[in-house]
Parts: structure tokens; sequence; C-alpha cells
């Protein structure tokens, strides 16, 4: 049967010539309707966290919600030194700074640039320019580097708050200073007064410690600036949702990150396989005692505090206007507990991602003109290895050189998750792409592979460039 | 502007239903011409050993190949263990298996249930017995799990050979037996054998030790099992070229697996940190002394051995008929370098993998009913980690604790691969979804996330189900 003469190549070609002709044509219609962007970041959520998660959360043959979503691609984790030479690994900074910005920059960097002084301009504030609704959302500090990057500029991300501009302290060291960047030497101020005079609509997260100090210069406390510029600050729901929805609103519900969900029985984490003394001889000889599978359990320190999907339900129901808005949503402790080898806690913070993205999946169906992206800033630590070492058949005592936690999964087997990038109490990042998931919005307006800074452009464009048509 | 009353949700349905109506009579029209699938497996390519290679071969901002091509989607990996308990990490028989029959296997099983007596009939074979052609490209021996898992049915992969089934020898230790497999206890005999007297029309790639040798009862040689039951066998390109295009083939052009092509310096590999002796005392004390950053060579060991492109190109000729063909194409050494920390094996073996892509995309150009489809069959153990440790600036000397290839990229950079999924000579496979890439033909057919053993239905469907149509 030969219906038509034409090749089936070209068939398909003026299909999606119609299609898209039919497609412009419904854009144009609907030019009135507000555009919204939600762009959610899975800190450290590359492709083992959410094999992991997938495993635990829904079985080896189980699928997560990001799973089912229509959009899936990848995406390249972007680094430059201070010559502007690659580095193949990022951190939350310079990656999230990639996302906010469309530029590539250094470690350590909050929109800005290489050079440590000039400042980037984000989609947050390019939205809030021109009149949309903006928003954070993050179980962070909100200061932490992934949310400070869409409203703030610092070329150190520790320097959080006016003490932490001096030279914030760690158990160990006392970090480098940001004294150029003070107001008192014509710079933005810490990231936390930046917050406080930010004219985002909706900051919501953790980092009430970073806001109860005194300001710069000691006039007032930043919580006291914040409301100066408009801001109403709360410390919990309750207290939110008492809020007018066109009030502006810093929402700090704990003093530092909100606590993670679930975590390892009687805290357990990663743990250091024990060989035996023979071991030490040779590795062929001996034998290994593993570290005692763990169950992951309900962190009693959670109760009580927003959920995240709670909060980005909240700051939907704010966004919600006819100019449309701009959303991130950070779930930032897949990664944390993924520094500190804590695998349940990585996985309860997927959980929370899921759940929110759920949230945002819901709003989208009566307000269809919502572009929703779901990725990671970068990969991380945990690698999913075999519980039994293909090798351990041949009686050789074979075992990871870092920590594994081995998790009980609900689906009855052990999960082992290994944290060996170095030997030190925080893991490191790695540097595979990471995936990036969206809705319907997504389809067709994104390549199977992007850069870090594509996707800013790819929300600008959503946002500004195809809305104006 | 409001050219039409419709809603943007419904014209955009609308628009893939004429769409799919176009399609749908293109594939009508050429219901005649037919159908190939090529499956190529990179072996352990995860999305870090990707990222690897494409900060080497094309840098941090390039794309490779398979980053262009228009289909991009994830795959879950799955084994169960003999009670059907799900294991977290595949080996390469049992997730071969899974693409080449559809069904979920045990560790260390070619085309076998978990019982180690079912035999799972595979695509390559279902192709033959329908009158396609068929091949197998690999450049390990054609023995080895990922081949193997196409043409043969083994309960343990290393019983290769008539010699292997009696318990094969490796360095420290003697492996199973597959005593109860040989013919004659009323099995099918040795992985060797069996494709000998298989029904595929090509077989190419390394292992020529396990076929000189004698069949199991001795009457002859495994290669003249081959040339008994219809196969032509070669050890070089030309002797491969000069055939008739109908002759079967089995092309044996290495003792065992073709060697890679690029290799480290002075031969090196992933290398242990040397810590100072304070380090010793606490982990905050003392230096750490990295290994080299080391330059990526050409191996001499590979020049005048066929590339893994010039293999599938003759494939690809001998292969093209009306009746259309299978053909899977396998870059083995991603995965057996990973093992061997050879950052920069993997690196090459992946080039090799992306330019016999090229090939089937050209052949593709003119034969459009041609599905291609690319994926790996686990993730490895190469984990891509930041050359200076994020915590160096404190002046703590932090390290892997593990091995470390440090590769002098092209772009001028270094790029630190981290192996540590062990402490043994070969590293274990890691269990991340792996990635899949596919040409035009995969577009619409395929949802963003797969199991492996969907892989073997949607291969099933477009060569014999849509075909049927």
């Amino acid at each position: 049967m030969k219906p038509l003469a034409l090749s089936p190549r070209y068939i398909y070609k003026i299909g999606r010539l119609l299609l898209s002709l039919l497609v412009t044509g419904a854009a144009a219609a609907v030019a009135e309707s507000p555009r919204n962007v939600i762009l959610f970041i899975g800190d450290g959520m590359g492709d083992q966290q959410i094999t992991i998660a997938r495993n635990y959360l829904a079985g080896a043959q189980g699928k997560l919600l990001l799973d089912e979503l229509p959009f899936r691609a990848a995406v390249q984790v972007l680094t430059v030194d201070e010559q502007g030479k690659p580095e193949y690994v990022a951190d939350s900074a310079n990656s999230a700074t990639s996302m906010a910005t469309g530029e590539i920059t250094m470690l350590r960097r909050i929109a800005m640039a290489p050079d440590g002084t000039t400042q980037l301009p984000t989609i947050l504030q390019q939205a809030a320019a021109r009149g949309l609704r903006t928003g954070i959302v993050s179980t962070a500090s909100v200061t932490d580097a992934t949310p400070a990057s869409f409203v703030a500029h610092m070329s150190l991300r520790h320097c959080e708050s006016p003490s932490a501009m001096l030279g914030a302290k760690r158990s160990w060291t006392r970090l480098p200073h940001c004294k150029e960047l003070l107001a008192a030497n014509g710079g933005p101020g810490s990231i936390s007064e930046q917050i406080a005079g930010s004219d985002a609509t909706l900051v919501l997260g953790g980092g009430f410690k970073h806001f109860e100090m005194p300001v710069e210069d000691g006039s007032q406390s930043v919580i006291e600036l914040a409301e100066d510029s408009g801001f109403a600050v709360v410390t919990d729901l309750s207290q939110l949702s008492a809020l007018d929805n066109k009030q502006r609103v810093l929402g700090l519900f704990s003093k530092g990150h909100l606590p993670e969900r679930l975590v390892g029985e009687a805290g357990r984490r990663g743990e250091a396989p024990t060989p035996s003394w023979a071991n030490y001889i040779s590795e062929y000889l001996g034998s290994v005692l593993l570290p005692e599978p763990m169950n992951c359990v309900a962190n009693p320190a959670a109760e009580g505090a927003p959920t995240m999907a709670a909060l980005t339900e909240a700051a939907l129901t704010r966004l919600d206007n006819e100019a449309g808005f701009f959303l991130m949503v950070e779930s930032a402790s897949i990664d944390k507990a993924s520094h500190q080898r804590r695998a349940c806690g990585s996985i309860g913070e997927l959980e929370q991602l899921i759940e929110s993205v759920q949230v945002a999946l819901d709003y989208a169906v009566t307000h269809t003109e919502t572009l929703i992206l779901i990725t990671a800033d970068h990969a991380q630590a945990a690698q999913l290895i075999p519980d039994t070492s293909y090798y351990a058949t041949y009686g050789i005592p074979v075992f990871s050189p870092g920590k594994v936690a081995r998790v009980i999964t609900p689906e009855g087997a052990v999960m082992a998750v290994n944290y060996a990038t170095n030997g030190f109490e925080y893991q490191e990042h790695t540097g595979a792409n990471v995936p990036l998931f969206g809705n319907q919005q997504a389809v067709g307006r994104i390549p199977t592979l992007i850069t870090q800074p594509d996707i800013y452009h790819i929300m600008y464009r959503y946002l500004f460039d195809e809305n104006a048509e």
C-alpha cells in the first residue's frame, strides 16, 4: 500500500511543520494568560542519588514521579577557574549561578563573575523588575549558596551574614573574609542583608540565625531591615497563612537548615568496613566485617517542621497572579546528607522534592502556561555499589576503602551506598552530567543535552521572549 | 490576537493527532522496506564515563555525537538473586540478558533464567528464525558476557570454551564449572561451541583462543565446528572483505579482547595518593602527594588492529538485505579499562563507540527504517572528583581513599578520575540508571525512563510487530 509518494522522512517534516504552525497559533491565542516558571533544584541529585532513592521509595522496578514526567534530558555542569580554564567539578554556588544568570563562573561565587566583583543579574531579579512575582523556597538556610545565587551577589558563598563578612568561623578554621563587599566599602553587604533588601515577593526556608543579628553598621537587626523594606517576617506556617496574599514575606522556619525527614536508625551513617588483621598483610587474605545493615527512620527533629511540599504550596498560593511568576524551589539536603554519608537523609529529601513537584504539577493543571523544570546542581559522592562484592565468590575480602551505608529497603533487600570521594568528614561533589526533568511545557523547547547556563536562557525565553510575541 | 477559540492544550492535541495520522500514513507507505535494529552497548558507559569522555574528547562545553542525537532517555538496570529478590548492581551478563531477552535474571547468567537451566530466547535468535540477517560486533572476545548473551545460553558467564566448562582458572583461583551444561550431559556446550553452531550471519570481535581448542569431545577444533556449520572463519579485515556478502562469517581478530586505543603514558593507571606521615596521626595534619597528571597516548598494541568503526562498517555491508537485520555492537573495554583504573582506556573506547555510531547513522541516511539505540549495560567505578579538593583551601590534606588517575585534557586542564568502589585490583560496577540514546526512529516510541528488559520489547515491536501491520 502506497498512499503517498513522499518519503516518510519528508512526511514527518511536514507533520512537524503543521504542528508547529498550530502551536504557534495557540501561543498567540493566549498571549494574555500569565506565564510562570517553577525551577526545582535537587542539590546533589545526580543519577546515582536518583537511583538510590528510586530503589528505596519505589523499588528497583518502580518509578518515581520524576520518571513519569513527559520530558527528560541531561545537563552539563560547567565551572571555570580564575583564568577561565575549566574545572570539572562544581559547587552549589557556581552551578546555581549558571542557572540563575546564564553565566559560567568560579567555585564559591554567588551570582558573581569569576573576577569576584562583577554582579550578574539573576532571572529572579529580572522577573521582579518586569513586574512578575518572584519566590524562593529552600530547605536550607535561605542564605545558602543555591537560594542566594538567585537573589544576592557575593564573591564567597560563606559570607552569609554581617558577621561572616568579616571572616566566618568553621570548627577547624577561619574562612576568608568579604570585607571589600561590605556596604561601608561600597559593596552590597552580606547575603542576609541583600535578601532583606531584595524585591523578591517571598523567601521561605531556614536561616533565622543569619537575620537576628545586627546589620553591618549595627543600627538595627537584619530582620528589621527586611521589615523596613516591606517584608513580613514569619517563623511558622500559621503566621504565614494569616498574611494577606499580597504581603511580601520572609519566612525563616529554623535557625539553620531545615531538619531532614529521614535518618539512619541510631543516627548511623556510612561507616568503614573492618578488615581482619591478615588482610593488612595481603588483600587476598583474611576477612572483612561490613557495617551492619540499617533501617531509615523518621527524624524526630523534623516533627512539626514545615514540609517542603507545604512551603511550595504556600508559595504558589501567594505567587499566583495575573502577571506571572518565577519560583525556585530547592531540596538542599540531598546534598548535605550525602556530604556527611547519611544515605537515609538524601533519600528522605529526594522524597520531599518529589512531593513538592507534585504540588507544582497540580497547580499547572489549572495554570497550563507553567513551565516546571527539575534538575540537580551537580552530582554527589553517594555511589551505589554491590552489597556483596562481585569478587567475594572467590573468597577474597573485597571492600570499599571509603565508608558504606548498607540501607535496608522496603522491598527487603540491602542497598550499599559508598562514600569514597575522600577520607575526610565531608565528601566531595562529583562531575557527571545531571538529569533535567520537565512537564509538557518543556517538550519541544529543550534539546536532549544542554548546559547549565542554557537553563537560564530557556526560562528567560519562556517568561519574556515568547510571551512578548 | 485570538485566531482560534480553542485552548492551546486542545490545539496541541489536534496537532499531535494530525502528526500521528501523517506518520501512520508514512509507515504504511513503506511497509515493504526492511526494518533494521542496531543496538550499541557501551559496556560500563554510565553518565560519569560519558562526562569524563566528553571532557576529554570534546571539552567541558563541547558535545559528543551521542549528545546531539534526537532521542535521550534513561534505563533502569535490574538484577535479581536466586530467590528473585532485587540486587542493586548488575554485571554484564545479567544486564545483556535483559536487553537480549526481555527477562530479569541473576548475576553471571547468559540468556538463562535465574534457575540456571531455562534458556531464554534472544532477539538475535528470534530475528534469525524469521529470516532476518543477524550480527554481533564486539571489541571483547565474542564469547564475553555481552555478545554471548545474544547468541548463547550459559548459567555462568566464564564458561566460554570447552576447557572453561570444566572450571576456568584465574590468576588467584579456579572458577566454578558448568559441567551440567556440557553436551555430553544434554546441555548446549560451551559458549564458543554455541557460537560456532549458531545461525548468526556474522560474529566479529576477539577471542580466537576460545575457538582454536578442541570441542568438548575432542573430535575437531571449535573453528572446524564453526566451518562445518557454515561460517567462514577469518582473522583479518582483508580476508573478511574478500568474502562474498552472503557468506556467514566468524571474524576473530585477536587471541583475547581487542586492544584498547588509548593508554596512560608509561602504562600508568589510577594510583594511590601518598599522605605524609603526620596525616596518619590526624586527617587534619600533614600533606598529601597526589599522583602526577598523565597524558593519554596511542596504545602501540592497537596498531594494525581493526577499529570498532571498521568492524561496524563491514557488518553493515554484509547485513544489508531485503528482509532486514538485527545487529548488536559492543564497545567492551570502556568497562574493562575502568575495572583496572585505566581512565585513558575508557575514554578511547568511548571514542570508538562514537565513531561506530556515526557509521550506523550514515547507513540510516539511506536506510531510514533503521532503529539505532545506544545504551550502557551498567554504570562503572570511574567517578569524576575535584582535582583539588574543595576543602584543600582550608589547609587540610584531603584525598581519595581509593586510586586516582589525573588525566591532562586537550583543553589544558586536569581531570581527576577516582576509583574507590573497592581496594582490590578489579573495581566494581555501580548501580545508577544508565542513559539511552536513539536516532529519529526512537522518538515517540520510547518513554523517558524504561527498564532494561523494555529495550528487548522495543526492538521486538519495531522489527516484528509494527512491521507486520
